[in-house]
């Protein structure tokens, strides 16, 4: 799989070029020998001698970027003014702004909205705290926190330089579901630390997006700070990526006439994603589910599973592989009907794909680089999907957080619970009709109208189910 | 001082009346005989018989808002049908919301602003620290933290309750200078864990403003944070207050033909503003000045100065009193020209001001009750100034904290030294111009259009100084 030009690695160029009749062919011509594509080609001035153009480019990666500059200035008579990095310009001084909702032109808006005024608000919270959701940002506000240890795959490149990526997911959380999260950037790897920080930090906020923090430590972070704290609390990396994948894996299995219940199931990966997802199959399910590691197939005689220092591997072993299979990732994938890979690219040829069952369903979601080439994958396999934009069926948490926050705000939630996660995955899934349903179909676009709207009113129909049922059940009511 | 009716408490009751001629007046008759005051009168509907009014009134507090409403609804026909609280409609749902700068149109705007492109930019600030102020919100992103142990005059009312004001303080972070605040609440009010959760959470914020912090720990509080971090810290209720006040004083002394160096001062209260103020004035060049707390006069000698527990205290004990005056407040004011209250209502009267040096001036600035009555203490004094919005001369950090941060973010600054909060405070005084000046007229209106501008051009000119000269200084450049 070679790289493709990349609107992500996009340039505009602004030169001037000569008069001649041939001169703008030329230019692109060059552009497109050197393996560019041109976006756009705005012609900004022109006399009679010459034109100043604008040309956006979309190149494989920066050093691409300068080879296409270089052919560009090669064609003769062109000379290159300014370069830009399309990218960079649009994170210039950042993607987020924090904007007052209430105008203030005068002293009576002072008045109303600080000193003196805004006094009687404070004690009115004080007397009755749970007001605070009425009359304060904790109503839609949440927070994108993060140490920076496991940021896409660059691994731990520290808070400052995770930024980026959190006013990202900050602003696809207002784009999505108009959610107000902010991005808290932690300069500490102590997971004591993390949890007394976040701890520390919560009153102004209704949720905790954790995200980008390496396994295992965000295992327990998530799990301490669900104890301790009133507000739900989700890791996005596990939590998203599990609803995502089941939701996709619900209509892959509807294309192919299978049943969960029924299916083998063989997984790579048991860190935060796969261990996310694991689970989420098991309480959807599934019965019979075979995850590999880099130490291979987890049992419960691994000395790594069974040594105490990881209960997630060991809850793992408790639940999966009822066959007792044993041997390699390759060995258990041979007649399974489900593959899916959290792990790391190029682990798997087409060939081993081919021993799968008939009608078999391959989710390569290593990103950039899939456990096995889609195209090939596609050769044996009836339903591929992986985590990149470039192909069908993109398996992306875009679909999945914005929805479940705004379900969990709407809902004033205090946790998310298993509950809610099946029915957001069972709503996204539901997203996708049955007419729409094909092989290259199994999860709508993340631009999808339905999508957010669909999954938080699940997400707040499941915990109103939970209520009911908890005051059904509670000693208070009998 | 009774309390006149405001703004900050005033309803808006929509009400149905009979058609009759002297019925709008029979109403405007019962609000004002009742002590409110009405701001507006919207008739929303009219038939033949009946008309339908909002009526909006300012009231003196919550009690008095209720006999409003009692005494619309005594007027023959009335029927009230809804009453709404003005500050608290204002309030609903937060005063705050997050947006993103960037459009999110389509897959090529995910591209860049998100995965993949984002991994660039985090490259980039991972390799280049600095570059994060040019491609994040950190550019121009400040924090303002609270514990809410001593929020505006209603004391410790914790976290949540202080919502509202941190809120508040964002919106004018944003409205005067354009200036990106965020509110942080901390649940904790142990100092450690305060300066541990702020250094955790600083990489994202290019300043913080602590805010409502009690005394003595906002000392310890603020001087740990501007050791540990590289990013300035300001303690509003202290260096805000500090430096409205010398740049009002500066002013009044103008207005009196007196100087700094010259005049007796003698200030009440040594908590977070007073020891602020204090420390401002000497470093001004003041050399008169006597403290008194609730104590009495701050001397060397007293057990709770010269204990080891206060080194706030001692400091004043070393830098004040030079004439040695002892007894109490009342006993130092005599023949003292300028008297600054940052303490407790009504201290003193005006027969207290009238044993004041000709010409004096009386910064009488304890919220809602003034260390005297204003108008009695303008019997007597040439110049007075309160922190309330209803008299001349409001001395309001509203006019500090916004143009100061401006300058600090500008000037990608790593603390705020004295040298800049002199620069400021002069400023600020110079907003106002030698043919405006008066001694009712010795501070610019928070509206005014210079304000913000102006002080912070004086922080980055400040900044810049500091920085050559430590430049010419050091070893380096010889």
């Amino acid at each position: 799989m070679s790289a493709m030009p990349s609107v992500s690695n996009s340039i505009t160029v602004r030169l001037e070029l000569p008069g001649r009749a041939t001169a703008v062919s030329e230019l692109t011509t060059a552009v497109e020998r050197s393996g560019g594509l041109i976006t756009a080609l705005d012609i900004t001035s022109s006399d009679n001698a010459r034109l100043s153009i604008d040309v956006t480019a979309a190149a494989r990666d920066g050093g691409h970027a300068d080879e296409l500059v270089a052919a560009m200035g090669a064609v003769e008579g062109v000379h290159i003014n300014k370069v830009s990095d399309r990218t960079f310009l649009a994170h210039l001084g950042g993607k987020l702004k924090i904007e007052s909702k209430v105008p203030i032109r005068n002293r009576d808006d002072l008045s109303m909205i600080y000193t003196p005024g805004v006094a009687r608000v404070c004690m009115a919270i004080a007397e009755k705290p749970e007001d605070a959701r009425r009359l304060t940002i904790k109503r839609n506000t949440i927070a994108v926190v993060t140490d920076g240890t496991a940021v896409l795959g660059l691994g731990d490149i520290g808070p400052l330089a995770a930024l980026p990526v959190m006013e990202g997911k900050a602003a696809l959380f207002k784009r999505f579901a108009d959610i107000d999260a902010f991005p808290i950037c932690l300069d500490t790897k102590d997971s004591d630390e993390i949890v007394r920080t976040v701890k520390a930090i919560a009153p102004a906020f209704a949720g905790i997006n954790l995200e980008d923090i390496s396994a295992p430590r965000c295992f327990e972070i998530e799990k301490r700070l669900r104890e301790e704290l009133d507000i739900p609390v989700f890791h996005d990396d596990q939590h998203g990526t599990a609803i995502v994948a089941l939701a996709a894996l619900r209509n892959a299995l509807r294309v192919v006439n299978k049943d969960l219940s029924e299916v083998r199931v063989v997984q790579s990966g048991a860190g935060a994603a796969g261990t996310a997802i694991t689970r989420l199959l098991v309480r959807a399910g599934a019965r019979d589910v075979v995850i590999s590691d880099i130490n291979g197939i987890v049992t419960a005689d691994r000395e790594d599973v069974c040594d105490g220092n990881h209960p997630d591997l060991q809850w793992i072993a408790e639940h999966t592989n009822p066959r007792h299979v044993v041997g390699t990732l390759k060995d258990a994938l041979k007649d399974a009907d489900v593959f899916i890979g959290v792990s790391a690219p190029n682990l798997l040829t087409g060939d081993d794909i081919a021993t799968m069952a008939h009608d078999s369903i391959v989710f390569a979601l290593a990103n950039p680089e899939p456990e096995v080439d889609p195209n090939e994958a596609a050769q044996h396999a009836t339903v591929v999907a992986t985590g990149r934009s470039d192909f069908a069926n993109q398996i992306n948490n875009v679909l999945v957080f914005p929805g479940v926050f705004r379900g969990l705000l709407d809902a004033q939630a205090t946790d998310v619970t298993d509950a809610v996660m099946l029915a957001a995955a069972e709503a996204l899934a539901n997203v996708v009709t049955r007419d729409e349903l094909n092989p290259a179909y199994i999860v709508p676009s993340v631009f999808h109208a339905d999508v957010a709207k669909d999954v938080a009113a699940a997400v707040v129909e499941a915990i109103r189910l939970e209520q009911e049922e908890a005051q059904a059940t509670s000693p208070a009511s009998s």
